[in-house]
């Protein structure tokens, strides 16, 4: 429902609810987006709206070592509290996953209740109202949601890619220019709803532009799709470890990962929030982001906790991974075919789970697809497809069927 | 950490993060309190600190019902996104557990990610800076750290109990009269720390000075502990069904209560909101509730949803409850006889988890305890001693040595 409509419901029907709402209470409204376009998509046969990851038959495709945690969980770890911040075990064993990305300084990584979690803290912890927040643009829509409908912060977009199809740098160094004062720019590689990673060569230039940044900056990197990297040559760890050595006096580089998309664990909500800072800085940094999840959710839920924890332990974690990112690969290849022979006009793409078309009247076309039996989400001039969710048998029908109705 | 002392090793250690924060981010620091004791107190062989509830060996007590659904999830409902809100069957079914408590409008229950994330909804729905909230006093200390240090409400403490050990309704009416604008009334039946459930005629003179309020109120029914009720003739459902008549103009009554110690499930973090509103004003507060869990959390964690839906599945589900809460009367039946034995003075109990000891000195003494393997959490003249913790035939060990240390 729109903003107004909701207020306006309160006032004639809830008074005493609508006089006792804060600014934020006020704000608030239930944003459009992917996950309403993906309730309306639910009976597709061809659902291509969500980014997780499915067989061909719908199914969870989990990591064996995470599938077998169900059966082999202890009691204590499933029932009891878990610790404020997160069990220390799973914490060390993040970092030491994260130390194999970057030598820089890394803070013991704090356990969110998912990714969103950990952006909402760093939204509180770094913004307030009118604060610039320089976002990717195509973007996550909730982006907006977290930082600016609740925040009250100012959303400065910025074109992630040329009309070239290259990473568009000077888009970001105007972007940093322009800056008023202290500000957070957000970095979404591999990124979503585009599927972008930057090459080597662009992610150098980009922590060039970065360090000439005129204010003081939080670079908040949103590294969910960690590893998910289908070309050679790309920045596969993303920015944040090419921060390692930036000034403290200019920079704060914040890494927000996890469980969700990396471990395949979408229905787990662990993510980690990690700080690119040690010492007493890194831990001031560390207990100021667990006093707000302390005041947000208390802990992290203790299964999902103890599962990710199974994972970590298990030897052969990376040939799992591995084997389930092979599928997506294929995929991947199967859609760049399809994509080329259909002829349709796509953002340039090379990672994550998603592949971004270039259409007029997105959401007509999506409204469309739905009688079809095929769902996609609109964007601005876009229309976004999770092949995460598609069987490789199934990809090139579901182009053919969008190619149908975008041409016409 | 103070947290002058956490903003100045930012200052000083890492600039850039400090010149970012925002008003928020500069408030927070990590409350000390129960989680901070009960970290000290974590070798103590009789720890009575945390309000869990272990068996004799320390083990996890979980559901019989819970405790088999974790070999019997299946893949979906594990690993794949649960929906935004919380599954709808979860909430269809705890929305008709509430409807056995009462026949009041009631919005379909929102899933939050432990009872703490329903509380920071509330703060962050219905207060700005400065807005007043009334708190039980003795109280959970985390309920200042959600809407004093996160949100900048005033805390406005009410005393719960007068000398005599009875519902302190006169300071409750003061406190109301003294709002100077839309505020908010935290209630917590069965209370923490006090352990407190009002009398049936309490309760509802209780709702009549709530009635009376001069301002538009938010009663915010903190119902962690529902059903942990030990004596007869106490209001065991709370106060929210009493206010199912009350005028949508003056009173918007709200219920926050889980899984979390009404089905013993302490680490899967599963709450629920609920207002007390239905139609259109009820969906659009369920609505901006959804809205915020989608800018903190998005959803909420699916192996725990699933098992708690298998719990409120099982036929005999009552009758499970009420063996586990069987132990914990025992336990408390024993506490009372010992604490008079030993002659105690103690605030005045009959539910929930704890007893609260009338002490001077309570951090002092709670420093010694630890030195003889007891823990407990000291409040302000005060030490909280969770029973739940403890076999029932170490309580009276438990009772001599704590005692020993407040005649010292």
């Amino acid at each position: 429902m729109e903003v107004a409509d909701l207020n306006t419901v309160l006032r004639r029907g809830h008074p005493a609810a609508e006089r006792c709402l804060s600014a934020l209470g006020r704000r608030l409204y239930f944003p459009g987006g992917v996950t309403a376009q993906a309730a309306e998509a639910a009976g597709c046969p061809l659902n291509a709206t969500i980014g997780q990851f499915v067989d061909d038959d719908g199914g969870a495709v989990p990591l064996p070592s995470m599938a077998r945690a169900i059966d082999a969980l202890d009691g204590r770890e499933v029932f009891l509290y878990a610790p404020q911040g997160g069990r220390k075990d799973l914490r060390q064993a993040w970092q030491a996953r994260l130390r194999e990305q970057t030598d820089g300084p890394l803070s013991l990584p704090m356990v969110t209740s998912g990714l969103t979690h950990g952006l909402s803290i760093v939204a509180d912890m770094f913004t307030d109202v009118g604060t610039q927040v320089l976002l990717p643009d195509p973007g996550w829509g909730n982006y907006n949601h977290i930082f600016g409908t609740r925040c009250g912060a100012e959303m400065v977009p910025y074109s992630v890619l040329t009309e070239r199809g290259e990473l568009n740098l000077s888009a970001i160094a105007a972007a940093l220019d322009a800056t008023r004062g202290p500000a957070v720019l957000l970095l979404n590689f591999p990124s979503n709803p585009l599927g972008y990673t930057p090459t080597l060569e662009e992610a150098a230039a980009l922590v060039e532009v970065i360090r000439a940044a005129p204010n003081p900056l939080v670079v908040l990197c949103d590294d969910a799709y960690h590893g998910m990297v289908w070309e050679d040559g790309l920045a596969v760890d993303g920015i944040f470890p090419l921060l390692a050595g930036a000034d403290p006096a200019r920079i704060l580089p914040i890494k927000i990962d996890g469980a969700t998309k990396e471990l395949f664990f979408f229905g787990g909500r662990v993510g980690f929030i990690t700080f690119g800072a040690d010492g007493a800085p890194g831990a001031a940094l560390e207990e100021k982001a667990r006093a707000l999840a302390r005041a947000t959710i208390s802990s992290v839920s203790a299964p999902s906790q103890a599962m990710v924890m199974k994972a970590l332990s298990a030897p052969d974690l990376a040939a799992q991974q591995a084997v389930l990112r092979d599928v997506l690969r294929r995929r991947y290849r199967v859609l760049c075919a399809a994509l080329e022979r259909h002829n349709l006009s796509v953002y340039r793409f090379n990672s994550a789970f998603f592949a971004l078309l270039r259409v007029e009247n997105s959401h007509a076309i999506r409204r469309g697809l739905l009688q079809d039996g095929v769902g996609l989400v609109a964007f601005p001039g876009a229309l976004r497809l999770s092949y995460s969710t598609i069987p490789e048998g199934e990809i090139d029908r579901l182009v053919a069927i969008t190619a149908s109705h975008i041409s016409r």
